[in-house]
């Protein structure tokens, strides 16, 4: 049994940007030298989160959309006020911080024969609610044998 | 430390049936031969999520409920759109992805004395949100000594 | 490769009340003897779940707002029904069991030298969604080497 710890950089342009990274999330598999286990893929981050979908076109903008309803963009957000007079106050993300904290920062996934149990049509994705561009380095923490 | 990896296998009515799966993976746990550890149940698929609650009618009449206000079923889903002419389209399951999505595929739940350290009230469940009944294979993975 | 179980207490005012618990898990990390693996924070509660914010005033009420939004208190919930001509009736909490159901009981970070691998503005907090006052056991699992 051995604990691996490897990273993933992305760059996001925010708004609800959506990320497949599950072939890379497969690849650190491959190369941790781990045959089975679980992999926990974490954003050190409280404007985003990971979850799985089938990604293509029509349930990206359909997840799009749910945020949209689910935590409005344009709320009196508290956080908003918080911040206003200083430069993060100039990006208002208040939404962003609290659709992070609904969908979470954390997805344990398990893996044998050196590859993700993922179903066919289900992809590992990162989601990246802040209101603007961010550059992003996910944690991918293996622990197997 | 060990991993032991195994399975639960459903057969599911779809439209959030809700199904509690905490006896059965006591069952896999005592049977691992594993003392304590971190079991972590995942979906391979992107129409339904684990979570717990207590498992009582109410409850589950309510969780329905909550899904159908949030994740509303009757919504144009452009998930729908993408598979319409298709075998797959006769389900529209637009709302089942988002709602899949939303919960989440993965639940890692701690063990010690060879049990589930789950509170009194508190079941493991999987929800199947798809449209239709599904054959479902849940991957229940164990890691501890 | 060892895995250690501990536990944090809290006393709490339910109603959403919202505690940072990143200290004290950082400190159990660093009594485990443990260099780096993962965490895993498990509620063995179906009133209450765990996630990560900023932890400011701001935030801190939006999430309260949130989550009144998303799963409203007078709704009329059957998990009432259930209970209501019973001492459990006096606190009709329907709506806590929806709310942790969504939210979630457990979240798995890892950590690397000793310390929960978090961003600079991501806190660990417990979400007490009870309708009154409770007294709290979390589990806190490591696993790792």
């Amino acid at each position: 049994m051995t604990v691996r710890t490897a990273s993933i950089t992305l760059e996001t342009q925010g708004n609800t940007d959506i990320q497949d990274i599950t072939r890379e999330l497969n690849r650190l598999v491959e190369e941790s030298g781990l045959r089975s286990g679980t992999v926990t893929v974490f954003c050190p981050s409280s404007t985003s989160g990971v979850t799985t979908v089938e990604f293509e076109r029509g349930a990206l903008s359909d997840m799009k959309r749910m945020f949209d309803e689910l935590v409005p963009v344009n709320h009196n957000y508290a956080h908003n006020a918080t911040w206003e007079d200083t430069p993060k106050g100039r990006h208002a993300n208040g939404h962003s911080h609290m659709r992070a904290s609904l969908l979470g920062p954390s997805l344990t996934i398990p893996f044998t024969e050196k590859a993700l149990m993922l179903g066919t049509w289900q992809q590992v994705i990162l989601v990246d609610f802040d209101s603007r561009p961010r550059h992003r380095e996910l944690v991918v923490q293996m622990i197997g044998e």
